[in-house]
This record gives C-alpha cells, sequence and structure tokens, in this order.
C-alpha cells in the first residue's frame, strides 16, 4: 500500500463520518436517559458567535463531500442544512458516506496538481489538489468534528477521545 | 510533487504549529487588553474531566514530535509538561518545530508498511505507518489544535477558522 490521494481522503473521511455517527448515537441515549431534549445539545454552541452542534455536524459533512468531489474534479450534491434532529443529522451523515463510497480511486489519485478553486465570502482562493487536501480539507474536517465532540462534552455527554478516534 | 507519507505529515504539522503559536499570541494581547491574568485562559477547560488550554498545546507539540518520530523510526526527545505561561507554550512550540525540522523526507518517505507500537493506558496498539498517519496521528493532532483555539473561542478572543488554517 503507497499512500495516495485517495488514501489520505475518502477512508479518512468515511472512518471518521462514522466515528462522529457513533458518537451522535451517544449524545441521543445521554440526553434520553437524563430527560434532556436533544435539541438542548443540537443548538449548543460553544461560543455566541460560534455555530452550533447542528451545524458543526454539517459542515463536517460538507467539508469532505465538496473536499472530495473537489479533489476529484466532479461536481457535488447539494444538500441543504435543513437537519434539526439526531435521526436527520444521522441521515445527513449517511447520505456523505453514500457520496463518498461513489467516488473511486481512479478519479481521485494523481490529482496532487490539479487546480482546486475555491469561492469564499471574501474572494476566491486557488490551491494545488495537495495543498488543498493537506491544508484545507483535512484540518477544516476535523476542525468541524471535534468541534461537534466538543460541544457534547461540555455538555456532559460520557465521551473519549478513544472514540473521536474511533478505536473504541 | 507527489504526496508522499513525509508531505502529509511534517510540513503539515509544522504549518499548523505556527498557526497554532499566531493565535496564542492574539490569545496573549487579548488577555493584556482586558485586564486578564493569562492564567485565566491557560488553565481552562471545557469540561471538568477535560484538559485545560495548556495541555492542549502540550499534546498538539507531542501529537506531532513523537507522531513524526515514529514515523521516520528515531527517538523522540523528552519534553516535560512545565509550562505555565504563554512564553513557556511558545517555547515549547518552538522547540517542537525545531525537531520537525531536523528529520528529513528520506527518513519517512516509504514508511506506509513500518509498524508502529503504541503504548497506551490499557494496552500497546499496532498500526501500520499509513495507518497510523492517517487514522491516529493527524486526527489526534488537529484535534488538541482545535481544542485549544475553542477554549480560546469560548473564552471570547476574537479568533476565526481563517486563524486556525492559517489563511490570514
Amino acid at each position: 500500500m503507497t499512500l495516495s490521494m485517495y488514501q489520505a481522503s475518502v477512508p479518512v473521511f468515511a472512518r471518521t463520518l462514522g466515528n462522529l455517527a457513533k458518537i451522535m448515537e451517544k449524545a441521543e441515549a445521554y440526553a434520553a436517559a437524563r430527560k434532556i431534549h436533544p435539541s438542548v445539545l443540537i443548538t449548543d454552541r460553544l461560543a455566541p458567535d460560534m455555530l452550533p452542534f447542528s451545524s458543526q455536524v454539517q459542515l463536517a459533512a460538507d467539508t469532505c463531500v465538496r473536499g472530495a468531489a473537489r479533489l476529484a474534479g466532479v461536481d457535488f450534491p447539494s444538500n441543504p442544512d435543513v437537519e434539526t434532529t439526531f435521526g436527520e443529522l444521522q441521515e445527513r451523515l449517511a447520505k456523505s458516506a453514500a457520496f463518498l463510497k461513489s467516488l473511486s480511486e481512479a478519479q481521485i489519485d494523481g490529482g496532487e496538481e490539479r487546480i482546486v478553486t475555491l469561492k469564499l465570502r471574501d474572494g476566491e482562493m486557488t490551491f494545488t489538489g495537495q495543498d488543498f487536501l493537506l491544508n484545507f480539507a483535512l484540518p477544516n474536517f476535523f476542525f468541524h468534528v471535534t468541534a461537534a465532540y466538543l460541544i457534547l462534552r461540555h455538555n456532559g455527554v460520557d465521551l473519549g477521545k478513544m472514540d473521536y478516534l474511533g478505536l473504541r
């Protein structure tokens, strides 16, 4: 096995989305056991000008769907941010995982020098494929998964690093 | 440029440590401007059973120093966790960046199948080099950098995602 653009993106994204899905199952069970309305967790945020849990999950999903699509040079599906329950957020993750599964190694491998252009609020940013993967897509993806995890930890959900890493 | 084990580790770690150093500069300036004792930020944590800011920075440093050393198959320096000020934490990051700089591409490239063994509290874990990098070292590293960033955001420090990504 040699490291490739595909190996460093799609399976990493897919595995971590799976970890996030299990983390959400634990959060839902925690809320049920304590008679906390799930929306208390789903709408919580770590600072007034930060996005809530639901958005962190949606962004984790988008970062990897869009990131992988950009690396493959294909269009990405439009996923409106409408989820307000754990069940809907789980469906969003499942849909995102299915999209990742639809991409082949051949579409992504060799794309180190492919030009990736991002439209941001204050203009465009251009990367090579490799730079985009290592310095934008992966850090951004792990940021949103970690933010989702930390909002739950901040609310007392019984989680540990091994849940985040998918090692238990 | 072809993706390699070195490219996917050392420069990514080094760049992100630099981003974290700048984030800490902003936090220190924020504390000074508001006459908040720096230790208020440095000792804060997002849950009573989570590690404080200082530990998140120390772990970000350790994750990349130890991760890169394991990928290279070399010993890593022992860095006792003694830092209690922004200045000392900056030194820790600088020392970690210097260690990363001491590693060559030749030491790390081709290590996809090298066996990496981790001693954890509850036993040993064994990975291939590629699996260790993608599913342990990188996610763990970004976790601790994000946790440090979010503790500061939670305390009102004026930071944005572009600071985390190093794009401003």
